[in-house]
């Protein structure tokens, strides 16, 4: 199917910029959830999916969800509307947007306007309270104690939910008779299209993330009198374990692998005293099971011969909550590149999802397809968050027309 | 000249168990400069004095001083009574009651009691306040900015000195037409010692303390997002550059240096945040000023190499305050090392200390000797620090014994 559906790329940039308003802070945005500005964003997006021809409403746990009064087979399309503490301006706010514009646009457009396109702003996507509270809530996850435990300085959800006067309404729930998937477009947040000069890239899987927490135990002694020879030092162990854990990952990861230890310490962590006992956490991320099992068994590895070398105890614990990669579907895949294709021939690419969004969450549920935009400098979760609007509008133009083709092509099926 | 001086071993194990008593917490003692358990211990260090025959007074800055009323030539003798935070028994504490001890015993042999023995009880030596406060007050190199600069939790020495009522009390200062020399016993607070199986350590010198602070700069990013190829991670860098570190210091230590890398962070420190910056301090300690230079010649070795090599950039900055080598005095050296070997043949031997001590100061102004007894277990600064009772009798008997000779040499001369 060529690419039947126009959308207004310039009624997509202004309804950006004015859903940028809520909680525009310098060049960023802050609008945490359940703020008043992130609670103001919502009633105003919920506006705009009724002025789409939608019935919207926002629910039990602040989801903003359009529904088309189209019958089935519909697609479920949209992300987060919240942001980090200073967060920019695009990150899903740039989805939720172009959901709208897809519903209206295909409305709009004789040959479109009988399928059902229905539209989310999920809540809570960025973990103000808990991470992807909306979807968790719409797939059915969220019990009632997830909803007294999670909470943001001491605010429950369920508390949260009670000051911004959402306590007595019902929460949405996925309808499977009727939405056979779920699309959402993303700033990448990382500079591989921009590298590579490509305007979209169609994502393959989410990556999945495991942590470990190492733990070095020595012996702590005075940094003068004891002999560099009698020494158990805990942070020389963990600088040498450091140095060498970077090289076994290397020698173990895929090609878009990643790992990180971004906080380590040492105990006491004195000038004048050898470190008693000395941390760190490994974060690392793959799209891969297997990879990310070869990363584990490197550490392990490392911490087995750490511990024969001496002097120094060494041991590993993985982190809580490790996430599990989570694939595309591949149809919804085939259909976006193939949009991709049609809309900037040889500008896109197959690529991993670095960043976590609700598809994890919902891809248990229903079929999810996701699609990158490039971001300026990789930047994002930072006021410096941006991309061309160019980008942006070629972005949605491609998943209007993949939304087009997999509807069209459910119809027939 | 043969050992001819007893002291009553029994007497002083007696009188420091009753010094133990001020501030006796567990095995340990928590007696800080200027605490009411400092004063008190001061206070009742002062009757000692005056009961072992010396003019006695509590100076300005809590020194107690004790003074032979017998002619020059004098040999200072003492240590401090102040101790750490959490310290032990023996630190300081063994030193001065060494000193009563032998100002007692000379004055009870017929063969000795015209020498002139002057004891000190320093103030301050582990820097509650400031370091060495109450022998850099004696030499005349503590400044009245010192008294108001120098503060435990906001409290200043000035302050601290009107609060324990020395304010108006004068201080006291060497007096170079008397003295002839400082003598300080102490335990060894390493294990070299007790590895050796030896009783007594003649002090050589007092090692040099540098610190350096090494700060790596790369770039702050999403863990998740950024390539490995695209990262300038400060952390990564840090812990290469300490693995490293090691290896190098290794290759130019003397027999004796040591150096400690005891604290070090990386910024922001989030599992989720390829770290943007890390610092490190390098502490090195070595009796040779040689040593340390090539030490430090080989930090700045490793600084340029890491940033010819990138990505990450690095500087080192010395730390403010280093401390240069401080040498003992050949000729008390001598006189220790011969009392020594008479009172315990073969079971001596020459050693720097590891630790600062108050000959760091006093040593520009008048000759000083130090000797060690084994610290069991190498432990200090702790609870558990304990040195075996034949030992400290030991000591006692070899610095009588050195103290005896030093002065019927001066007395000859």
């Amino acid at each position: 199917m060529p690419c039947v559906v126009s959308i207004d790329g310039q009624r997509l940039l202004d309804d950006l910029r004015v859903l940028r308003g809520f909680g525009a802070t310098g060049t960023g945005v802050v609008r945490p959830t359940f703020s008043d500005a992130d609670m103001a964003a919502r009633h105003w997006l919920r506006e705009q999916m009724e002025a789409a021809g939608l019935d919207a409403t926002i629910d039990g746990v602040g989801n903003v969800v359009g529904r088309s009064p189209n019958p089935a087979p519909a697609l479920l399309i949209g992300s987060h509307s919240d942001t980090q503490p200073t967060g920019g301006w695009l990150d899903g706010a740039m989805g939720v947007m172009y959901a709208i514009e897809i519903a209206r646009s295909l409305r709009d457009d004789p040959d479109t306007n009988g399928m059902a396109i229905d539209t989310v702003a999920w809540s809570d996507e960025e973990g103000t309270y808990t991470s992807c509270l909306g979807s968790s809530s719409f797939v059915g996850a969220l019990t009632d104690a997830d909803l007294l435990d999670a909470n943001a300085e001491g605010e429950t959800v369920a508390a949260a939910i009670e000051r911004v006067g959402l306590a007595s309404t019902p929460r949405s729930r996925l309808d499977p008779g009727r939405q056979i998937g779920y699309l959402e477009a993303h700033i990448e947040q990382g500079p591989h299209l921009e590298d590579a000069g490509l305007q979209i890239g169609v994502v393959t899987s989410i990556v999945g993330i495991r942590a470990v927490r190492i733990r070095f135990v020595g012996e702590q002694n005075h940094a003068g009198t004891t002999p560099m020879a009698r020494r158990r030092d805990a942070g020389a162990a963990m600088f040498r374990f450091g140095a060498e854990l970077h090289e076994r990952m290397a020698a173990v990861a895929g090609p878009t692998s990643v790992w990180t230890v971004g906080d380590a310490h040492l105990v006491p962590g004195a000038p004048s005293i050898v470190p008693g006992a000395a941390e760190m956490v490994l974060q690392y991320r793959d799209p891969d099971e297997a990879t990310l099992d070869a990363m584990r068994a490197a550490v392990s590895e490392l911490v087995a011969e750490t511990n024969d070398a001496g002097p120094v105890d060494v041991d590993a614990t993985a982190g809580r909550s490790p996430i599990a990669p989570t694939q595309m579907d591949p149809e919804l895949r085939r259909h976006l590149a193939e949009a991709a294709e049609r809309t900037v021939p040889g500008s896109w690419t197959e690529m991993p999802s670095a960043a976590g969004h609700d598809p994890m969450v919902l891809s248990g549920h229903l079929p999810c397809g996701m699609l990158f935009v490039p971001s300026i400098g990789g930047i994002s979760h930072d006021f410096a968050e941006n991309s061309a609007d160019d980008d942006i509008v070629t972005g949605c133009q491609v998943l209007a027309d993949a939304t087009a083709a997999i509807l069209s092509a459910a119809q027939r099926a």
